[in-house]
């Protein structure tokens, strides 16, 4: 099985009721879609802010996994964004995440987030993760 | 009316979707409840990351709302995040805004947030809101 | 030799350039100073941004170390800070740092920044600091 | 005289202690250096934190400059940095700031630090900037 497979299938259990849609993953980066539709707006067409970290922290969490496997300890401890930009109320949104650091005991990534289809970034989120060590005897 | 009901009132028009419970308003902070179930439960009894950023919006808004009051158009900016402990999953979510800037363009505001409770802070947010400038002749 | 003591004389020799001063160290908080002159200013008036984020940073610095002891290792990870007003061209600037969370391998404060004598925060920082793991033979 | 002139001429005056030196500015992005050597270094040949924050509001700076021209009013809102790996301590620090959103009243960019040569980012920088609105009668 390849590990986009494996994650989706790992997502699907972690995160039941997660409407993210794993689009690409591997060389430390992933690519995450969520719909947008009338949960995910808010009156004026806005998409939801709580809706964009929540995408970003899912492509942070998919990047990660990419490279590390499945491991589900694995933690988001901070993310940082910055809105730029009201997203489109009729496309889906975006995250494109990279990671710039993975260390032994923590990863760092940046996750660009986009409407499907403009090319403008509408929002932009740096994130840590904390993964934990290995057990040293398979405990 | 009272700005915490004026508030609350707005918030049921705006965020229809949210979980959200105004519990306090006024000098410059506000106090934000969201009730944890299975729709906020990770696998292992977590309380999603996307919740508690939820949440600390929400009480960001309230809190600047409460000084400016129903400003539709402030937005938030940028918000940092940091998780700190594992929220309990049978407590809800409690958010304890303070702002700490006030200006005519811009504020500023910290977040603490508690598993209901207990004393040590699940996470800790710092947030921006851009307030819109004033309309010159009503318009 | 007191923690305080101890500290001040770490930093003595791990930065010398430095001109901050301890002023307090202890239950999970520190405060330090640091003075205002010619060459912290920008034309004017204005305490330049680099000096209150060094300040920031050695205050948490110092929390940490008056929590885990002289720990040369122990390393800022990420740092957030938001300007909030014009600090004093006069006063030195005073920071007050809080931790939030200690734990095995990861510290995280807020630091509120004054200009001395003055009530209202000049900025506001939140930190993490990544704690070494404890070598188990001495090594 | 070409912008990059403009903004030299400008920061000897803004910044006269600073060692930044302007490589590069334009489409909305700068490139900065900053010298190392003893008054950088800490014990154990790392670049102060400080110096890398430093170095990286700079170059936002120059960057929004580059956009909107000479107006000294501009200053920093907010600053992420987060620390990736230990910096060299024979090497130059280079800051490229790319910006990411160039409001009317608010710029956001992001900066990548590295240590002149090498490849890898040794830190990495989210900041925002608060452009002053234009006076409408040139006072």
């Amino acid at each position: 099985m390849s590990i986009k497979a494996e994650i989706i299938q790992f997502l699907a259990r972690e995160m039941p009721h997660s409407k993210c849609i794993v689009e690409a993953v591997g060389s430390a980066s992933a690519t995450v879609k969520h719909p947008v539709g009338p949960e995910e707006l808010r009156p004026g067409g806005t998409v939801a802010g709580a809706v964009l970290m929540a995408v970003a922290d899912v492509a942070l969490y998919v990047a990660v996994l990419g490279e590390i496997g499945i491991v589900p300890l694995a933690v988001t401890t901070s993310l940082t964004i910055n809105f730029l930009r009201k997203p489109a109320s009729d496309s889906s949104i975006v995250a494109v995440c990279k990671l710039i650091k993975l260390g032994r005991s923590l990863a760092v990534g940046e996750v660009a987030l986009y409407s499907e289809g403009a090319p403008d970034l509408v929002a932009h989120v740096v994130g840590t993760y904390s993964i934990p060590r290995k057990p040293r005897d398979g405990a």
